[in-house]
């Protein structure tokens, strides 16, 4: 069944949050070899009630069925398909550091459908050079390049005081996703969405089970 | 009010994922001058209902007054506690790569509180550097290290393909909490949490806004 695209901007974010999560779920299940599973598994794995795993998927459309659950498969493509990753989806890099090289060898964005078309860093010594088979541009080439590519998402990891002002720039060259690893809060008009990394934030969630 | 420490260990998992988020939204409203919060707000925050908030407080004590909401500083202070970030806690880092050294010199860990004390490579190129003021040691010191010192987390920057045997040295030195940046599932004993940091998710959670 397709998903009822018209209400998709009425979705909460917390469960658009959560499909990404189902994706990984699914996925391992499939790799497991089982053919169905039931929104009482699947909110166990979530921390959630199996009510709002069924609320949550309805919000794109009637999946699985009563007293058998779900395929975990056809779920996943579903899925994937509502996410917009089941197509490749093309990135661009802003700062070569040492956050950006890592990023850019990141085998996970690649068997999850992602690939960098560009990368741009500040510093002259690293125009030019190749990481990973990708050119670093110049930022000054910036709103030139993106005019002519398709880029769908910015990754951001240029140093703090830094990234305001580049996604000004990002913002004018009509780019609408943005993920931003720089450890401040950036202002974008409402059309643009930009998600922020917290990396400390995993590690707090882990001291609570030091004690 | 001091939180009621022997019922912690039945607190949901989905629970403390929220308790780091809260502390970062009370911390954002201390900055902007603001001295009581309700629970409908921080509701609003985090994409969950106000009862969900009081509810996943209640589980650490009473805070807050009815009527009036919550004093953000003292809840973030409280919360601190709760999640054991209220003293300085020491991470390793075990493969010092491009990932491995973006980690090192990440100023959210810093100002969160946590502190690199041992730094780990295979690579003996790299063995005796200096990474931020940190000497990268040996991997085949691991366990003497680690036996004298007080690493608290650790965190896993090493290739897929040789995390599962790092992390079965880490549990016989009687490390409990491993942040794992492999894009692999690692098996470990129960009484070891291991948290999985997926960068690829953050991108098919922005793809969906892409339409």
């Amino acid at each position: 069944m397709e998903p009822e695209k018209n209400n998709l901007r009425y979705v909460p974010k917390s469960v658009i949050k959560r499909l990404a999560l189902y994706c990984r779920i699914l996925h391992r299940i499939e790799m497991d070899g089982l053919t169905r599973i039931s929104s009482k598994i699947l909110a166990q794995f979530l921390g959630i009630t199996p009510a709002q795993v069924r609320k949550d998927l309805a919000y794109f459309g009637q999946f699985g069925v009563p007293g058998f659950g779900y395929n975990p498969h056809d779920l996943r493509i579903h899925l994937k398909k509502i996410l917009g990753t089941d197509r490749i989806i093309n990135l661009a890099i802003i700062g070569v550091g040492n956050l950006g090289k890592a990023l850019l060898s990141y085998v996970g964005f690649k068997t999850q459908g992602f690939k960098f078309i560009a990368a741009f860093d500040l510093d002259q010594r690293k125009v030019g050079r190749k990481i990973n088979e990708l050119k670093v541009s110049s930022i000054n080439e910036l709103e030139k390049i993106l005019k002519d590519s398709d880029v769908d998402i910015v990754v951001l990891t240029v140093p703090a005081n830094a990234a305001q002002e580049v996604v000004d720039r990002l913002v004018k060259c009509n780019i609408t996703a943005i993920l931003n690893f720089a450890p401040i809060r950036i202002d974008v008009p409402s059309h643009v969405r930009i998600h922020s990394v917290d990396l400390a934030m995993e590690l707090e969630r882990l001291s609570f089970y030091l004690r």
